[in-house]
């Protein structure tokens, strides 16, 4: 099998998809965009060792490749559309190839977005996607929009994702009734796609949490020239990984953690109602956990309202 | 200089295009299409040690990298107008970057083509481009629009880079008068933007060379459900290639090199004025090199008429 036949057999699947013009196969793939929408575009890259362990399931390797990106049409509340996949691949092996695309392939039908180019190439597994989404002209949630007094909250539960890679690097010992689920996090963390868009008329600024909870806040706060307080202890956890873990670690994995996928967004106080309105359509649960100041900074609270102090404010790629 | 630092400093320069809503530093990019106009999107991924030497100049590796993505829109016709650039770098390293990024947005500039997003991780010199480009509504130079009939054409000369290469793999020895003219077709492709877009309402089928001619021409016999004659000493060369090399060395740089990042096109044979008015217009030279028949297979014939047979009809990523 070369690559050609690879292409051919397992990523020419037809997209049924009537704003694709033409698919995978050409020189570039052409799509019709619709009148009246706007697109988006991100890009992500992950290697082997540094974005995912080397002996990872072809299963979850192919939906994590594929959420974070999907994660980030949330954060700008569009609706995902295409995906462009280049693979660095060590050899193909055709076993482990179908259970990749299958999970790929899974998880882009669920959200109806259509695999329409991209490129293969051997060497040492690297994966990059760029994904395409639809705004409706002018909307999108933006991180430069929060505006003082706005709520900030964090959709589904954070920390979860740190506290498994920790885990796994022995940094820290799982509680068994927490463990399933910490792991999946970091496997197979759900983008929130389906929130994001029914936030879109609703929130103001959102992002989702890559980088750690802390620094991604610092991210809007920063583009929108505002500050905000944070309460720590408001922060939606797994309770069985908070009574666990020592307080230091249960802070550093939730609020500088990392790999959360989940939205960090901001909407005016008048529209709480509206915002749990929103999560409940999208199936996903949201947490008031602070509120947008004009400081210029992040403090960030405890339940008796003692500053916490980080001693890092999340991943830092080149750090 | 942290990793955020680095997109700010040397990613962030807003483009001077009024089709982008929100340029880098968002979840994602928003653009506006036109209407009118349908976008295409390819994607390449470079590798270290496979698409380049561990010794090449940042600014040689920056032009590469855009430019094979740039032929990507040259070969649909299209007009190439927006990029996501992913880079895992080895560490952060500011003279190597501005150069490479100098050289990279000045290639960019030259295209009227804005950097919109990207990515940015540690790890061992891996670049990946997605480039969106605009096509008329319903146009475009597909693969498989092919007929009977039709001349073959082909830009610039091929086998250069292919020369270069086994130049430094100690494979041949470039005759003096060509090295310099080898060596820049290996590190700085011209990508046939101009030539693509004047071609739009006269060729029929078209793809870039990168893989081999021969390979490449195959892709669009099988696409289009045709065959071809090609005629070998036809093909542009330099002369003092030609006349150094072995006759199976030429044949197999020319035939089978790849990298060269020429187009080979067809046409209908009415159109062969058209064609050269366009190769005028975009100021790149242009050859005849064979004609699509009904065969279904390549036949490549020397100046006699006399079948060549290659043993290898072009690079193949996993062969």
């Amino acid at each position: 099998m070369n690559e050609f036949d690879f292409i051919r057999r397992y990523l020419q699947r037809q997209p049924s998809d009537s704003d694709v013009v033409l698919g995978i196969g050409d020189d570039a793939a052409i799509v019709r965009p619709q009148p009246g929408y706007d697109l988006c575009f991100s890009s992500d890259m992950l290697l082997k060792g540094r974005h995912f362990f080397a002996d990872v399931a072809p299963e979850d390797l192919a939906w994590k490749v594929l959420a974070v990106n999907l994660s980030d049409m949330a954060a700008m509340g569009a609706r995902p559309r295409w995906v462009l996949l280049s693979a660095a691949l060590p050899e193909l092996d055709e076993a482990w190839l179908a259970h990749f695309c299958d999970s790929l392939f899974a998880l882009a039908a669920q959200h109806g977005v259509a695999l329409i180019g991209g490129d293969t190439t051997r060497g040492d597994l690297v994966f990059n996607v760029t994904i395409i989404g639809e705004l409706p002209q002018g909307q999108g949630l933006r991180r430069d929009a929060a505006q003082v007094g706005d709520d900030i909250w964090v959709s589904g539960r954070v920390g979860l994702a740190a506290a498994a890679l920790n885990s796994r690097l022995k940094n820290c010992v799982l509680p068994p009734e927490a463990a399933p689920e910490c792991e999946a996090a970091l496997l197979r963390p759900i983008p929130r796609v389906a929130l994001g868009r029914a936030l879109l008329p609703v929130a103001r600024a959102a992002q989702d949490i890559s980088d750690g909870l802390a620094q991604d806040i610092g991210h809007i706060l920063k583009a929108s020239g505002v500050g905000a307080e944070l309460w720590a202890d408001s922060l939606p956890t797994l309770p069985a990984l908070k009574q666990h873990l020592g307080r230091a670690q249960w802070l550093a994995y939730t609020l500088a953690g990392g790999d959360d996928y989940e939205l960090v967004f901001t909407a005016a106080p008048e529209h709480r109602e509206a915002v749990s309105v929103a999560a409940e359509a999208a199936g996903t649960q949201v947490t008031r956990v602070g509120r947008i100041n004009g400081s210029g900074g992040l403090q960030i609270v405890d339940a008796a309202h003692q500053d916490i102090t980080l001693t890092s404010l999340g991943f830092d790629h080149f750090g």
